[in-house]
This record gives C-alpha cells, structure tokens and sequence, in this order.
C-alpha cells in the first residue's frame, strides 16, 4: 500500500480519486476489521520506540497531517493514533498563529512543538499552512512562499538528521464530500462547535487549494522526507492507510526492546531480600 | 465510591487494605465490564469539556496521580484516559527535576503545564512528590517541607479559582504486591526499561513513604481539592474507580454542548450553494 500513496516524481494529485482505495480489496466491514487487527501491532512498535528512548536513543517520529477543512485529521488522531499509549504521544493542532508567533519566522512554533526521544509527535496541520492559505489566500507574496519550500525542505532534513523520521500526510477528500461532512455539522447540536463559517469561504477557492497541494507536494517531497497522499472520502480506508504508513515507518526503523542496564540475577536476589 | 474513596478529616492510610474494592460488590470481570461500559459517558463528558473551550470556556479538569512505583499510574493513563480523545488530553509525567527546574521554586514547572482551556490534564507524579520523596531521604530540612504544604494548598486554590477542577488520586498498593510487580519486571526482556534498582531502596523505606503520604494528605485534602485514596492492589479496581471519579468530576461541572455562534439556517443555504 505504501508505494501506492507515495507521491514520487511525477505525482498529479488530480490523477488520485479521493474515494479509491488503493492496495485495500475489501470495503467498509473489511477495512474495520483491518483496523483492529493492525493495533497491537502498531500499538507494540510504539513501546519499543518509547522504551529505547528510557535507554538512552534520541530517536522519534513526527506524523504531519494535512487536508482541507473536515477530512478527517481529528479521525485520523481518534481512531489510529489514539489505539496506541497516549503516554508516548506528543499532538500538537496548530491554529492560525497568535501575534507572537507572527513576530517569528513561520517554522519557529514548529520546532517548539517537534516530538521528544521516543515519542510519536502527531502535527493536525503545520508549517504546511504557511505554503497553503498563505498562497490561495495572498497572505504572503509569491516570492515569500517560493523561499518557503526551500526552507521547509532543509527544515525537515534537519529534523530527519537530528534521529527523527517524518512521515507527511495529505487526506485528500472531494468537494462533495466535504459538503456532506459540513452538512452534519450543521445537522448536529453537538457538531456545531466544530463548524465554521470560514470553511465555506474556503470552499469558493477549492481548485486554487488543490493547485496549492500539488506544488506542495511537488517541491517538498524527497526521497527522505515523502509525501503519502491517502484518498479520504472514504474514512474506513484512510485511516487503515494510516496505520499501515505509520506501521511501516515504525518497522524501517528497526526498534528492539532495550537490553537490561543493570544485572538481572543481582536484582532478583536485592527485590527478593527486600 | 467517590464518597468511600474522599480522604476526610480523619483520614487514616493504614486503614486502608489496598486490597479492598469500596463501593463496588463484583469480582475482575464485572469491574472490566464496568470499565468497558463507562467509556462511553467518560468519553462524551470529556468531548464537551473540549467543546465548551472552543466556545470561549476557560474550566479544564487536572487529574494528579501519585503513588508507589509499580502502583499502576501508567495503567490509568493508558486504559482509563486512553479511552477519551486524545486531543484533549495533556499528558505530562514527572521526573527528576532537571538542574534548570532546581533553580526555581518547586512550582515552577508544574505552572508550565497545567492544562489549557477545555483539557483534561493529567499528572503522572507532581509537585507532591517534593513533599513526599524531600521528606523521605532528607532533601529538604523539615521546616521547608512544612512551608510546602501551604504553598501547595495555596497554588492549588489558584487553580481552582482560574477554573481548573483538582482531582488529587493515591494508588494505595502494599509492599508485597509491589513486590509481585517489580518481579515481573525483572522477568521479561520487554519490561526492564521498567526497572530501575532504585526502587528497591525506596522499599527500604516503605513506611516513611507511608507516614509522608499520611501527612501530605492530611495537610492538603480540602473541600476545593480533596484527595482520594484508592485501593490499588487490584488493578481493575483502581482503573474502574479512578474512571468514575472522573466521570463524577465532569458531571458537577454541568457541562453542555455550546449553541451555534452563527445562524444554522442561513449557514445551511450559504453551504448548499458552495
């Protein structure tokens, strides 16, 4: 499935149907099934990446996840990331920036928020914003957010360099179906709180954000730091995407669990007296 | 259970038997049954919590976890917290305060990380631990643990007034079923991280922890920020209790989803034509 969502070379974000399911044969029933089934598994990597941290490794993984208004992040962070300890989860949802952060660099709150030795750091949007709304929306000149990609990219080797391995995410939904996601917010007195009247201004410039992906995508996809772009109508199949790219990022690294760092028949003996 | 389990003014440690289950008549598998079916509520009260925040709420919830090593705080994390939405959850575990932290006041870093507006917070170990541990091995002289217990009670008044709830919980385990635990640690590869052989001095000094518990207790169960003991030497009990102490937490806030701030039917409209 992973090669399947990799955005390689000449990716065409147009060319992805946002309700297949690419490498999955089954539906819906299937799916769930799936889902649970891969838990423990994702569940145990993670341990193992927590506990070679207590044993002294710096490694981490930092899980950036992007879309448009109400494809399914939060869903993606529920019922995926929220199946493993949240002890070894670092989440951060980044929202528009406050005055102080404007004052510094766009990858300044970023780094604040990088995950720590052994822990999964989830990103609900990110620097990614700045590349995205920024240019659909004018925020910043043309020059600006082409500087951008190429500060991004080093940023993100940096933090590739520094032990961390980065999985990027795009949940890419049709305008249709986020018109039913909107509609349910509507619908519900205990959805309300999660609408917002921006979402369909944002939706008069729906081809301008898929533009805005594409370059995205384009310029910062590397060989280290690459882009999965997981079809998201259907939320079954996103987030056993998910879970199976967080899988096999946890699996390349190769984790074990931690030798002893003291003598264990010592120990026995020390607890058994005491 | 919450009224069996409340440190009141003449409360007594050493009659509680961490073996005990107050309040509740069933065996493991009832009380993982209750668990099971106390997510839910748990999980929707919490979701409104986070809702009201979005609507302009400052009230969260902190939840303070003490007691012995191996006394199953982690346990609470991960199958009591772990079943409500992560996203509002702000986790932080205690440790050794770094030399930076030592430069402050005790409080100092635990101010960093009370939980934000509509977070449920939760403290694996605390600021209790500069009363328990300091008392213990003499890190601080006596009349500065004194000072403490006012300090303590103080900051906590504050955080109640700011619109926190403080709920304060002792796993209460016995030394034998520490032990039992420490041993299972000492048994398989994927648990040493676990261990650490300084547990096992801090057995040696198992009754002063007792009496410095007694004490903190004592000193800082009020009205506002009470403490409860919890049996915990039967894990599916302390989980079970520690979920309806929260669940009962959250329901004296009388939490409510927020209205819309916006008009739903002229919203609808603006969406159908988008």
């Amino acid at each position: 499935m992973r090669r399947l969502l990799l955005a390689g070379p000449d990716f065409s974000l147009a060319g992805v149907d946002p309700r297949s399911t690419p490498g999955f044969e089954g539906g819906k029933k299937e799916g769930a099934a799936s889902l649970s089934a891969g838990a423990d598994t994702l569940s145990s990597l993670q341990a193992k990446l927590f506990a070679e941290s207590r044993a002294g490794s710096e490694i981490a993984v930092l899980l950036v996840l992007q879309g448009m208004d109400a494809s399914g992040k939060g869903g993606i962070v529920r019922h995926v990331v929220g199946l493993v300890d949240l002890q070894g989860v670092q989440h951060h949802a980044f929202a528009a920036p406050t005055e102080e952060e404007r004052r510094h660099s766009f990858l300044w709150r970023i780094r604040h928020q990088l995950p720590g030795p052994g822990m999964l750091g989830v990103f609900d949007r990110s620097h990614y914003e700045d590349v995205l709304v920024h240019r659909v929306r004018g925020l910043s000149p043309a020059t600006e957010i082409e500087k951008r990609y190429g500060a991004i990219s080093r940023f993100e080797e940096d933090v590739v360099a520094s032990g961390t391995r980065v999985l990027k995410v795009m949940l890419h939904i049709s305008k249709d179906e986020q018109k039913d996601r909107l509609s349910k917010r509507l619908d519900r007195r205990d959805k309300y709180w999660k609408y917002n009247p921006g979402d369909i201004d944002d939706r008069g410039y729906w081809q301008q954000y898929q533009e805005a992906y594409q370059a995205a995508i384009e310029r910062t996809s590397t060989p280290d730091t690459p882009w999965y772009v997981v079809p998201a109508d259907r939320k079954w199949y996103a987030r056993l995407a998910v879970q199976q790219l967080l899988t096999a990022t946890l699996e390349d690294m190769q984790l074990s669990w931690p030798r002893a760092s003291f003598d264990v028949e010592v120990e026995k003996q020390r607890l058994a007296a005491s």
